[in-house]
């Protein structure tokens, strides 16, 4: 089983940003973390800003990957291009948020991408990923 | 540790309402496996279709259980008393969909009861109450 | 054929209650009247001012009757949970006002039963059962 | 008792147009049966496309009429000058769909003519026009 | 000074049509004052229930009148197709309505008509069109 | 005088809800002092979270009681169902609120029941029934 | 006859605020002419930049004179206590505006005096105060 | 304790303007009756129909009163500098209205000073007053 | 291969209306020129201010013609009656418009028509005829 | 160089009034500074909290200053008339907020004066008085 | 004549993204046949996922090209920076899309684009790039 | 004292894009005038048309100046990305805007970015920068 964590815009802050709301862990600590726990998974990482890297690297996982466990950070709310990507391959997508995003900001709670994907997991802190990877274990 | 799982309005149809949004697997059948998968959690489950009935047994389980998994079903989307009630114990609460709902019409796109929640799961069938008990588990 | 009149809630207070938009016959009345015209059918009559208890009937007349006339009163423009009763079971379900709900307050136009049933009356006053039950009678 | 019914654009088409809407009848065979089948009612007929034509219609009829059953078709979504007309007349004017307009997209679940009309029965085909026909005869 | 009134729909209902709204003269014998008023006007009159016949009328007057007092009736709010026709002609069109439209149902507080009119009056009774016509004479 | 207070969802667990919002003391400790203060009244209490058992309640209370001091927590703003209640009884109701709910989330601002009650209290804590008492003692 | 013509704020400013809207000619220059030109009728005129002057005067008039003519300016769009003002005396007041309001921003269409007033007159130029005067001429 | 009253725009006109709303009895009329029925209490009156000097007065009230009871009357609905000075003095503020503004045209539903006010109390008629006096005395 | 222009409400004054947004060409001089360029396409042109008389003419189109081009001038944004004829024939219908509709005014931006046609051309001036007219020849 | 500073409704309350938003200073000692730092400037000051004070003021200004400095207070979001009087001036006026009124109410988020203003300057504190003077200087 | 042709994000997968919308042909090879149709037109290709690309990509065309086809995908419903680059460029611009947009989700239905393009052509399959080519060559 | 002005989409394209909104010079020209006059402040400069590198520079600049100048272009109305962005560092950032925002079209009065910037300067033309600068200068 081969799955792709992809994080979008700001999530590269993890551990420095706003730590209140997304914790003071950094992601690459938590991968490592993960990829322990679950070492029979073939667990990969890409993370990046720009809306157009992460259409590529939806599209290029599209033929490689079993799964795709995406948190589009703010991209989320405000892309159709992203969420065309989602629809553009037949790979599934578990959509995945760190916080609660149902109790932040009025236009946190639309999401482009919520339609199109597998399944949504929300506000479990970076547990939201451990999650998402187990429903691709079943 | 304790959790208790509480189904809303029509999901004691299970099995035979809309098999092709909600599956052909009775909640009953569903909930035997789950306990044998987690043979360490004390796992009760409660159904009613009475919205006062739901907010009666959060009440009651705010005492006793570890943690809730609550697929409040329509009520979601319309009940600001059954939010009320998760706000007012202080047993954490998971919200559950089978469906994916932010892919269905829109009035099922609003939760009243997300915001208060520790986190929501939609769209992986019954699979979602899993990993909504996982999420307990850590 | 076996037909089911549900009634929701304050239609209880049918001929007491604001006598200028509902009439001032008891429903109890008017459903003697009905019997009696059509001996034919088999007729019956439930009434609850309780959602839930409206929606445990609709399951449960779905494996009885040929056919379900419902007023759901107040609940009509509210509940979610009841429409998806009315969508769980195979039963025809026909939807019936007795005042022209399109000439009162806005929030009375709008119906979540409706795009679910088999069709919708409204206006005639306590005729409008009538014409629902010749709905069945073809 | 004499009764006209009035259909409003493109109900000529019955029979043709969109027959998973609409059925395969024409109205003119619809209208046959339902002379047959309401010998003692005086029962006339009348269709156009034009919106002017239908206020003609409908102010000549409030003087000759006992009752006027009006599917106004797409009219029903957005003339103001049609419901002042039925507002304009003394006849009772009862509003039909052939379709369930409430299942339909939402432009067609507002009624400019519900609020003046006696009644609304909607949904149930052709038969809609029989049941607002029993309306007048009690 | 040549002046045309035109009419719109339901607007030769007056004297009958909701009295208590539109007052009980009728149409004909208020213009024949209007005439005795105003001898050295040369005052003409249209009246039509369609749309498409007050366009063409529209486009007409545009060659001949200095003036038109237009009460489109239902119209007003609905129709693009006639502000286009008083926009593409060159004659100064005033907007006049008998009732005082601001004080009656929401949809009738918008005009598409009112952006491209030289003035409009509302709400003095039948006394709108002679503030109308007195308008033109300056 | 007989009075009624009725108390709607989630108000039993005044006291350890949300104590910053709602305050520490229960209802019925305050439900005893307000008796004390009143001895003349003859005051009862009625709490449910059934919002079926309160439209029961209050059809009931139309017969018995000079007035209903209600608080319908989170029915307040989604139940029509309710509302219908207090409008189809003749016993006077005043709507209380024990927060300020005007301070809180949008969604509590609006309130179905407001319209058709003698009057509103809201945001004085549990002094709120006090005054709704006072309203009727004149 | 006496009537008072009250201007709200800016129309101090008429002849030079924004000419290409309003017109080079001073308020003061054309009510001169106006009185010349109606030398029966006993014409007052008030302006004030203060919403309360305005509702104070509107009291003082309610007693004096047989009709108001009004300009509220940009009080007309966001004034209830003006609209208030307008409802609480029994003297009619006729409501005008220089420029045709429909035709300029959005929130210029709406005004909260119009349906309380006996009638509106809006986009003559100054031309609307004499219309105005003419409607209570008769 | 030392308590004022103010009164906004328009509520001068009590006992003469719209007396099926308001009723017939001016506010000095009750004003007199209430401080002999409270007297211990040292209680002021301020009416103005400038909505400058109640900002005035109740920054003025902010040093000298122990309770404002506040009837902003139609700036209510539209004043946002009204509702910062409430919030910019230290003195507990109640909100009250004589008339049910719930009940009446939808821009009266929405208030500006409520959020920041200890209170709201509104429908009793001037009965509304006593209730917000008794609110500060316990 | 038969192809048939249809011109809505005001096309007829093409050449004379607004020139500035329209262009000052009529339109049967741009069709003979169309004509001339298309020697081998059948092509037909009808010009209605009358809603009824395109729908007509739809109707009547549908059984003879390859294609219809359809500009429904104002038409376009407001009959729901001339879409559904579109939808009930099987003729495809190609959308055009001569101004980019999306560049004026805001309720010139929606198209009842849209979503039932082959394709819209829009913002071309007469040029879009004859783009339309090549998607039908390949 | 003549530059009046224009403060509206409640800004009198500086250094009093909510010190978290709007800090402990009082705008007169923060006047004098501003007067000490710019000793070339021909600096005056005025502040109301009657708009139509306001509003005179500006016009007045209109003739003797070279720019003005408004901070409008709560009447920046509600008030048609200051904005009108902005409009019919021609010294320039620049629009400034002490607090970043974009991340407070939504309410807050709106201005009327901001479209006809030079420019805007918010959330600088007392600050952004100083860049508004500056913006002047060049 | 030198034409360039803009794909933004998802066109890449053309063929095997969702065919049922778009088609099962690859874009190059569509690219290709159009260039062998129209020898004599100077006729490039780009395409990218990067809303910043797409902007640099225009910027250069503005100096170069005589004519940009432009299908800008998701970014056409969501990018003002792409619709400012659009009319910071003198070269016209059409905008093309593949599917009939407004017969799909609402949030297709609105473009940032189309308001400041030459035109728009919408539905025609691969065949709208064709079309759009023929507006430029008259 | 170091500072560094973030320029987003098309503000490359000052001087010649839309001089009559941006005015004709080019932004390289202006800030060398800036270093020029400001010869003590370490000033930089960075231009991206690509949001993800906005997002990157932002992140980078956290660490190494004291403020930072952004003016987002477009990406201002739309980006929630690059709000999370200026939320995620400490760096205080001042947004300003060359054009007044507020007087342009509706979607560019919103802006994702303001909540959380230091203030808000729009409408000087270059000199917005200035005054921005010196908000950090103090």
């Amino acid at each position: 089983m081969k799955i792709l964590i992809i994080n979008g815009p700001n999530l590269n802050l993890l551990g420095t940003r706003q730590p209140e709301i997304y914790g003071d862990k950094t992601f690459d600590a938590y991968f490592a973390e993960l990829k322990n726990r679950f070492p029979n998974v073939d667990l990969d990482y890409f993370q990046s800003n720009h809306e157009g890297a992460l259409i590529d690297k939806l599209h290029e996982a599209g033929n490689i990957y079993n799964g795709v466990i995406l948190n589009a950070g703010g991209y989320t709310h405000t892309s159709v291009a992203l969420a065309d990507a989602v629809a553009g391959i037949r790979t599934p997508v578990v959509e995945v948020h760190i916080s609660q995003i149902f109790a932040r900001e009025k236009f946190r709670h639309h999401s482009y991408i919520a339609p199109i994907c597998k399944g949504t997991i929300s506000g479990f802190g970076l547990d939201s990923y451990r999650l998402a990877l187990l429903s691709f274990l079943g």
